[in-house]
């Protein structure tokens, strides 16, 4: 078995995540017999197809899932990128022995209408602590596609009041509303991005357009879809040629914008991941997204920046838009995932003018935030981000050696952070050591056509970089 | 102050809800100072134009909810129909107190691709052994209206791979889905009533018609909306006008069928409540239903059944449709609130043909199916379906007496186990009520133009009952 000696003596050094396993231990293929069992009984109750393996939460740890068969693998995809601090996290697990929190978690409230004494204090000590630079307002929803939905009616609310001036709606427009009809419900439209995801209830689906799989069969709206940059990797090696390609997107967008406006079917917000995820990874350039911004705001539409996967700290920075370094990145931020919960960032003007135009029975769940808190107190006190930083360093320039050294199975390493990817060469071969990877104990993810991607917790050090990279390497050298 | 005789002495028994308060006590009027100064501190980061009070979820109890001035009032709208089994019921502190469980609540799984070892056995002793007749199978979702998207979305995939047979997709379909276009993006619609509630995200919404203010300014689909019968109450008083108005609402249903099967749009399916809860608590007859079944059946629509609000037992039976008397009363079943979590059962028919269709990254929250099992739990015990029964006549016997004495004021009195409404002689005067009640300790909600509607927790006894009155009484004879 070949191995590679440059992360060897790395690979050595101590773990310093303290409640974490020292390394994988596979004890059978993956699935091994008990999933297999659960997946036949589950079978009986749901569609099996996309289920990987059943886990044992109990005894996963750090960045180790455990599954039923015994096996324990280094997680680097954490639950499609939502476990923020690994699994079982003692500080998470304190907050469940504190007999304090018991009433959030036995009664949810209808935050809405009748919220607990201490929902101003929580969501003022969580999310207000990471609010994007230029908010101080939160709306919490309880998952990333309705945290998109709600930011996309915020959006349409601003842009109807913006029209209609300091008129009240007209009875035409109350009656016609009720009925689906315009100019109640309005022709708008939401401008998304070609490879973007932004969930899949029916107004998020038709913003999103990363699988055809996703929106076959299912009615969507006469809404614009702009090419996103499709970029060379590494990034600063191709400056012109990418500058270029941006450009032509931008020239589309704003060509768009005006042909949905001609249509009679306005642009009222545009809404675009800091790096496509689902969609396969696709980076821009900040000035690309200074650009976009710009011409949002020339044209009167709003700006979203869905950073349900990129956010909460994965890229190195809490926000992947704060790699763009402006005082005035969004008119809107949505969230989820490593957030707990779901919700959206706004500017002041984006709250809508009356109560319960945003509003449903949960509108989130405080039991979430406690968890937040605590998260975002590990991450400032481990200087997690710093972490991130570090080994999204080693991990990058391991996948440039690995790449350089097998050019004919991976390519167009990239990435932010730990939020790192790179192609496979085609996309049997990127599933074949997917799945090679996982028979060697390390969890990976795909997207787009044939990319792999890294979405470990904010905890996956060098140490784990190191780890990694010589069982990959192990599996790109058995590859046939 | 006036009491009213017939309840006192009803009133003195002894309550059966051993974890509860023994009545209602005000320190203030509502909201009381500090729900005021909160107010002002939340107003910062939202809008708070829907609030009510802040409360003490910690000493809440059973059907008493307590504010942060202090104030304990009877709950008859928990949550907006959410909280099951009153507040810090004992047997949900338990699963808190279990240290078998703290992993579920620590470590969030995406269920859809690993689930936990104990998700199929939870779910079956949970979701599954409440499941509405004929259906074995659940897609478990994070809040209703998640729950009613995604059922949407595969009444969608189900028609069309009806309309298909056994061929797969066009090229042409993948294409053009990716860009929102017909034929991949089909013109589908979902035929839904007036009054009906099913959400507020853009699918949901095109199916939601309780509230002008829920729908003006976002676009919409071009989907059909037929008339929901406007009964006479008592419904039995009523039952030859009441037949005929269904009737008539039938026979429109069936012209929208095909009227938009001509222009182009055909109906994937019929979206209904049991009932119509936000719209006014409008019910209709098993007979309607039945033929509505009949009618979605002949013309191939999927029959959908909304028991997001009705479900959970408030009516007396577990599913409000149980009271329709059908073997076979829908394709699909929706719910969340409480049942503590969201999504729905369908006919094995309905389960997409490939995985990925029906997706998200949580699709669902374990943490909830484990409360949601001590509550059935407890259902089961106490006999709670009964008790309701037993409470709801007595609630509803009540109001018919409140409406005699009070024509003037109250009319329209209605109702399925505590399942209950009122109506009073206009908004002005519902508000007004409303607000006393609850500075008498009696917290209730409105509901579509003028209407009360009761929805006390699954533990409000007669005892409950004979207290409300009382104070209801005292509220209307000092009405002017």
């Amino acid at each position: 078995e070949f191995v590679c000696c440059r992360y060897v003596s790395k690979a050595a050094a101590k773990p310093q995540v303290e409640f974490d396993y020292d390394g994988p231990s596979m004890k059978t293929t993956v699935p091994g017999p008990r999933s297999k069992e659960l997946m036949k009984q589950l079978g009986q109750i749901q569609n099996t197809g996309a289920i990987n393996f059943f886990c044992n939460y109990e005894e996963s740890k750090g960045n180790y899932l455990v599954d039923v068969d015994g096996n324990r693998m280094l997680d680097i995809y954490t639950q499609i990128s939502s476990i923020p601090i690994g699994y079982n996290h003692p500080a998470l697990l304190k907050v469940m022995a504190n007999p304090n929190n018991l009433s959030t978690f036995v009664n949810r409230p209808a935050l809405g209408i009748l919220p607990p004494e201490n929902f101003p204090d929580k969501i003022t000590e969580s999310l207000l602590s990471v609010a994007p630079s230029g908010m101080t307002r939160v709306q919490t929803m309880s998952c990333g596609a309705c945290s998109n939905e709600n930011a996309y009616k915020a959006i349409f609310i601003w842009y109807r009041n913006k029209e209609r001036g300091q008129n009240t709606p007209t009875n035409e427009e109350l009656n016609t509303s009720m009925i689906n009809q315009a100019p109640g419900c309005p022709e708008l439209s939401i401008l998304s991005f070609m490879g973007g995801f932004h969930g899949r209830t029916l107004g998020c689906l038709a913003t999103t357009h990363s699988k055809a799989i996703h929106k076959l069969d299912i009615p969507s709206f006469d809404w614009p879809v702009a090419p996103f940059p499709r970029l060379q990797y590494p990034l600063d090696e191709f400056t012109r040629e990418n500058a270029e390609e941006e450009a032509r997107c931008l020239e589309e967008v704003e060509d768009l914008i005006v042909k949905w406006r001609q249509k009679g079917k306005p642009v009222a917000g545009i809404v675009i991941e800091p790096i496509q995820a689902e969609g396969g990874d696709n980076h821009a350039s900040p000035d690309f997204f200074r650009r976009l911004r710009n011409i949002a705001r020339k044209h009167g539409c709003a700006f979203h920046v869905d950073e349900v996967q990129t956010g909460g700290g994965g890229t190195g920075k809490f926000w992947a838009h704060e790699h763009w370094g402006m005082d005035d990145p969004a008119d809107i931020v949505s969230f989820s995932k490593k957030l707990l919960s779901g919700g959206y960032y706004h500017k002041d003007e984006l709250q809508p003018d009356k109560p319960y135009r945003i509003f449903n029975t949960w509108m989130g769940d405080p039991s979430k935030n406690l968890f937040l808190s605590e998260v975002l107190n590990v991450i400032r006190r481990e200087n997690l981000l710093e972490e991130v930083t570090r080994s999204g360093k080693a991990l990058l320039n391991g996948l440039y050696e690995l790449q350089a050294q097998y050019p004919s199975i991976l390519s167009r390493a990239r990435g932010q952070g730990t939020f790192c990817a790179i192609d496979a060469f085609d996309d049997a071969t990127r599933d074949r050591i997917l799945l090679k990877a996982r028979d060697k104990g390390v969890l990976l993810g795909g997207c787009g056509d044939r990319s792999i991607r890294f979405r470990p917790a904010l905890v996956f050090k060098e140490y784990h970089v190191n780890l990694f990279l010589n069982i990959f390497n192990d599996v790109l050298a058995q590859h046939k």
